[in-house]
Formats: C-alpha cells, structure tokens, sequence
C-alpha cells in the first residue's frame, strides 16, 4: 500500500468535522499530568457541548477552573489508511444560566445512565485539523 | 434505547484491549496547554511502541525530554453506545539502542509517507479503563 500525505484542514472544514461525529476526547491536565476521557458531544452555537455530573473531575475541576483543554475527534480507517482528525483547543466552562443549560440538555443525551447534572462548552480558539490522502506516486 | 453503566477493566484486560486496536491518541502537555495526536502503535515487550519523523514534537520534545504522556484507545459504537477505552500513563522515551530499534521498525509500518526515524516507546505505569455495558432494568 503506498503511502499517505497530511493534507491540513480550514478551520471551517476542520468544525463541521468534528459536528458530524457523535464521539470526541477530552484532554486535559491533572496534577501536572496529561489526562483524557471519551465523551459524546454536539456542536451548539459554534462551541462543543458535553455533560458531566456532578462532583466529576470534568465538571468539578476542569469546567468549574475554567482550564484550557483540547477536544480530539477523528475518523480514521486502519484498513485504508485514510481519514481525519481535528483537534480544537480552547478554555472549558460550566454553562451557568439554567435556561442555556436546558436548551443544551435537550439536544445532548449522555450515553451514561447517571445524573448528567452539568452542562459543559468549549469555546473553540485554536482549531486544527488533517486528512490522510494518498501520496502521490512517483513515475 | 437504556442507559449505560461503567464498568471497570482490570490492567490485564485493559492492554489486552488496547494491543488489539492499531490506533490510539498520544496525549501530552506543550507550552501548558494539552496537546493530542492520533498516531497508530503496536504493544511489544509490555510497552507501547509509535514511529516518528526526526524533528516532530513527539520526537523532537516529548520523548527527547522522556516527558509523561497519556495514551487514549476507545472501541466506541454510537449507535450501540457500547464499547470501551482504556488510557494508559507513563513517560514516553526514544528508543537508542538500533537493534531494539530495527525491531520495532519491522514490526509496526508507519500511515504517513515520511521518513519515520525515530522509534518511541512509553512504558505503562497507570493503566485504567471501562467498558460501557448495559443498564440493568429496574423491575
């Protein structure tokens, strides 16, 4: 199989991306160590939704510090070798107005059977992205 | 469609799954702010092994400096909503001996064309990981 190239993605093709896919990871940092968790997620008002419940390192710590995380989503085909994956990174918050939240809330539903208390956004200010294309052969 | 429960994988189960999948998510601190890359690695002798070009920030910084990486793996179906993820911990090294090197090389085949020179190795220290199962039904 011949080899592929990275093609970078705009930041438009690189979102629209990320909100076609229901699955990202969140990544983050804790206790000075890099740390990461799978969630389901939507794309709202141009920024990432997720829940969390309460008291979870996400909602408790990261959201409610207001700490810079980077959010990866991909889709990538081990047999072909092809496909993408963009990385966004910007701060985390908790949504606080009830109103905001329940909107999210209705468009959002966790996979967890848990109290998925709180509502978290990501602002998107750094976004990239690449797709996996073929290389070109010589000849 | 029933919620899901998380249920812990034990560390043996854990590596076992993360050895089956070719792809997975370096997860790293750069200039404070968290940074991931999808990268695709074989498990050899107990540790994770990824390639690299000479120069990149997983080369170049990451493992130069033997810093502490994250590696994510998920087997996740979001139309199930079951599957799995396991994150191991540990500090991310280049491999300098060349035959250890060369053996690697031959074992794990880059995606990317380009020169992939560098082999690094993160050998686990945390390991953790859950399996979504379903609900049970009250009743």
């Amino acid at each position: 199989m011949n080899g592929r190239n990275l093609k970078e993605l705009s930041a438009a093709d690189a979102l629209r991306r990320l909100a076609s896919v229901p699955l990202g990871r969140v990544v983050f940092t804790r206790h000075a160590l890099p740390a990461v968790r799978p969630v389901n997620h939507i794309v709202a008002d141009g920024q990432i939704v997720i829940r969390s419940s309460t008291g979870t390192i996400l909602s408790a710590e990261v959201a409610a510090l207001e700490a810079v995380v980077a959010f990866e989503v991909d889709e990538l085909d081990a047999e072909e070798r092809l496909g993408w994956s963009v990385v966004v990174t910007g701060v985390a918050q908790l949504v606080q107005d009830p109103e905001e939240a329940a909107r999210f809330k209705s468009l959002l539903r966790p996979w967890v059977a848990a109290e998925m208390e709180q509502v978290i956004r990501i602002r998107p200010e750094i976004i990239t992205g690449f797709e996996l294309v073929p290389a070109a052969v010589p000849g």
